[in-house]
């Protein structure tokens, strides 16, 4: 039987996704109450790994089993056995044919912002202090420039697998108030550190200190060094996974 | 020098407030912080203890210092040293009089839940989960009769140092939507886990396992019995203490 989840995780004490020797991974501690629930070795395979102290809202994976338990008591029977910060919000019967990675449609991911003159010990678990006020027209203006179908090269850092560094961002939905600085990328799939450069990056211009014309020619030119920094992993969220039905 | 202190928290990692021999405290933290900056042994003032676990977002203490650091200097030079889940929002220049407990006018304690069937990672570290729908409109009509002046022994832990319980609740907000419950109750002063029976009463109620004549009756025969469970520290949050100009 194959059974996927969907999963949420705080990331700030997790070494990322992957399993690792030695390293408190998603996949490792999914796996070991996995092991101890149906006493099998299962592998499971994530829609994509996540970095270190990256979250998930809704993270999915596969697995397959030839335990008796149903597919949807997995999820709490896992839950009873997994650390507090990570946790199964559904599990289901899938296809035999389902893969996470392959059938994966689309994602998104969230950064979030505070926006403080202070650190606020209440907000830095899962979002990043802008202590300026930011130019939100300029950065709504470049978010438009990167929907649609580009070469992204020059927003990766090297290191990835990819064969292809071409991608099709949908959206990039921006939700600015007082408080926080909030941005949703709705892709086809990303490269290595593609959100934390194209939202370091979009920054860079609400600061002044980047122009739209810049990041014509990083798409174009595939030069990263024209871009933003790649922004810290607790700001960043994989909120959603999306396959066809 | 009288100086004026506002001070968020992150409290899970604290036991409180107060200092107290061989345990990491608040008042322990930033009194450490301030030694460091003036060399002299200054013991803050805070407007209330907090209980270990709970958070803040608006605390106010003060100190008496000879330093010749200006008062609105005090804090960008003590969160230079503090440890990241204690910041200083503000300091500033008081009368010598100032007494952070005896001036202090208002509090406002807010008290968070999410709604979900699981366990979710993301909002532990500052709500309780609730898994059930509530009768909110009984719990709002239970709310507005403990508004006002009343004794509210029935509504607290032995243990405090209070003379008499009697105190005036202002106000007690309630916001409802589809992720979260959050109540936010001020008052001239409260007692000892007053907000939490408080609101582990209301929600007694919103369960239909107290009505609203039992709460009536804990006003006025003072048995706590009658009242819901005192609920856990980190959905607390102190928010806000108000002081005359």
């Amino acid at each position: 039987m194959k059974v996927k989840l969907t999963i949420t995780y705080d990331g700030t004490n997790f070494c990322g996704w992957q399993v690792q020797p030695r390293k408190r991974t998603v996949q490792g501690e999914i796996q070991k109450a996995l092991k101890n629930l149906t006493k099998e070795e299962i592998k499971i395979v994530g829609s994509g790994r996540t970095d270190s102290g990256v979250h998930a809202e809704g993270q999915v994976a596969e697995f397959t089993t030839s335990s008796k338990v149903p597919a949807e008591k997995f999820a709490p029977a896992l839950n009873a056995m997994l650390p507090s910060d990570v946790k199964i919000l559904k599990s289901q019967k899938a296809k035999d044919s389902f893969c996470a990675i392959k059938d994966a449609k689309k994602k998104t991911y969230t950064y979030r912002f505070y926006k403080s003159q202070t650190e606020l010990p209440l907000k830095e678990r899962f979002a990043v202090r802008l202590e300026k006020d930011l130019d939100v027209t300029s950065i709504k203006e470049c978010a438009k420039l990167l929907e649609g179908e580009h070469d992204f090269k020059a927003f990766s850092s090297s290191g990835g697998s990819a064969k292809t560094s071409v991608r099709t961002i949908y959206k990039i939905a921006i939700k600015n108030t007082k408080q926080e600085l909030c941005f949703s990328i709705t892709g086809n799939g990303f490269l290595y550190n593609m959100v934390r450069i194209i939202v370091g990056t979009l920054i860079k211009v609400g600061e002044k200190k980047a122009t739209i014309k810049d990041v014509e020619k990083m798409l174009s030119t595939k030069n990263r060094e024209l871009g933003g920094r790649t922004l810290p992993a607790k700001g960043l969220t994989l909120t959603k996974v999306q396959y066809d039905k």
